[in-house]
């Protein structure tokens, strides 16, 4: 059996995370027994929840254990059977852990899932065609139901979940509006997924100045925020919001590292009779056939656009991550393992 | 045609509200064109919403002019009519204003509305009966939904709406928990109106403190959270909440005076899957009959108990409106005119 390099959650951070906190560990594929399948993973994905997993405090993750294998999820191949519905061969997606393969027993509902590689890149199973674009799927059709004409706001616009929540709701006839840190990720935004405008909040200091800028993108107001950021980002919006605006509250990346950002004016939400919904993909199963079917089908004709930004090795995954959490990835971050 | 004293707006506040915003004026009721009724207010109703509209700023309602009488809910009796609808003597509730008498076209609809004081009391249609009681019960049954055995927190939980909030949530087999200002108001919570336990917001100096009283009183956390105060109490039962829990945002009082208490810890809107949503009940007509009906036969049954602080004549209306801002009132605060 192969050997098979890992990377452990080694001890949790003390405010910020940082690359201190994992740990490299080499260690050896176990020999198969009846009904499990061995994967040799192509990617790995990184994402933002696994900051709050890396805390020991209640969060809606439980904790990720220290002393084992980064939990995540994986694309690959199956390179060993010991069960019938598996080949050698066998692309799949699961949650194979920061490694480079996964032993995993193929009989057990949900745990491996074949895919077809003939129309959808295998990395898309874990961006657009994944748990990210079933997250913008849920948050945009479930929680912000946009109509022709409103106005959507969605922060880490340039992101895995940002990108499909924007590209989603123009193909419902919304204007998508996105706000994402820096003037690449701005034009990207705008020139290569179509949004009708995007605020590169690293050009503003401050809620006021970021609230003119936002102002001026959304001369109709608010309607849907699809919020994964949080912050002066989410204060701004909550004040351009229109009556009955929605908000789908998916991500607060600027309140993992410790320090929770105030949301300053709460009795907007009165005011403006806002609905707001925190929510994770992973408790509404019943909507991702529904989810993966539309989004598969516009990754594969060509009419959801995505970018990944790629780290080369398991060892690099810690880093890839930090930057993660720091914004320096640019589209939905992978590590390639083979 | 009698002499009428009225309660002008007469300068917008600074600030905190003050007796000075308002001026006593003396007017003459017109004579009766066709259509018309002329009605003698027996009681006005004074509620937080008011506060709002003495602002200019963005807000749910539409500003109260200034140089013009104080809008509000009265109920009264019909003592001239030129309308076939109503005669002499007819118990009426309407919006006829910080004033003794009203001149009402009795043929728009909604404008004026004939209640039976047999077996319900006329200021009921102010409170219980009335809008604070239907607000209590849209957010509770639209909002908060709560099953038997989740528990339900109410702020303001002796005042007009949260002691219909409690006792509407006990008859649904829920746990009925209070927050209120003082001892008397917590004992008549739990004592009258049979709430499972209260806590007294003043014996507590900060939220950490508020918190432990919370855990103390809500052993299982807390589903539904009614809010009609919002700073640190909000923030305390925030870190209650358990998952997928809702929150009905009715009310921000503290907020009204000009300065916004921030929710500090908004990622447990997301940690926890909280819905929360801000309403105000007159936008909600479709519900009021299937409300008004519940609430009047527990009224008139003697099922829904309720208290009322009543100043006495239109002189007194500013200040004791200035003293339901402070929470000087205990339940429902009315202004008695006959």
């Amino acid at each position: 059996m192969p050997q098979n390099k890992q990377i452990h959650l080694d001890n949790r951070p003390q405010g910020e995370a940082a690359v201190a906190n994992f740990k490299l560990v080499q260690a050896q594929t176990p020999e198969l027994s009846d009904g499990q399948v061995l994967v040799r993973h192509h990617f790995l994905s990184l994402d933002p929840y696994m900051r709050g997993r890396m805390n020991d405090a209640k969060s809606y993750a439980v904790p990720q254990p220290l002393g084992q294998v980064m939990g995540g999820g994986t694309v690959g191949e199956v390179v060993e059977t010991k069960n019938p519905k598996f080949a050698a061969g066998d692309k799949v997606v699961g949650m194979g852990g920061w490694q480079e393969y996964s032993v995993v027993d193929g009989s057990q509902v949900g745990m491996l899932r074949k895919v077809d590689t003939a129309h959808i890149p295998l990395s898309a199973y874990l961006g657009s065609v994944g748990m990210p674009g079933v997250t913008a799927w849920y948050g945009l059709m479930k929680i912000c139901e946009p109509k022709a004409g409103e106005t959507v706001v969605v922060s880490a616009a340039s992101g895995a979940v940002g990108s499909v929540v924007g590209q989603l709701a123009k193909a419902r006839g919304a204007r998508a509006v996105g706000i994402a840190g820096g003037p690449d990720k701005c034009a990207y935004v705008v020139n290569e997924l179509g949004f009708d405008a995007c605020i590169d909040y690293k050009a503003h200091g401050d809620a006021k100045s970021l609230y003119a800028a936002l102002k001026d993108a959304t001369p109709d107001g608010v309607d849907c925020l699809f919020e994964n950021v949080g912050g002066i980002g989410l204060d701004a919006v909550l004040s351009r919001m229109n009556a009955f605006g929605r908000i789908a509250l998916c991500g607060m990346i600027a309140g993992y590292n410790g320090l929770p950002v105030p949301i300053s004016q709460p009795q907007l939400l009165l005011q403006s009779r806002l609905k707001l919904q925190g929510f994770i993909v992973s408790e509404h199963m019943e909507h991702w056939p529904a989810a993966l079917t539309e989004l598969g089908t516009l990754v594969a004709t060509g009419k959801l656009k995505f970018r990944e930004s790629v780290a080369q090795g398991i060892e690099s995954a810690p880093e890839a991550f930090i930057g993660l959490l720091k914004g320096k990835n640019f589209g939905k971050q992978l590590v390639k393992l083979v």
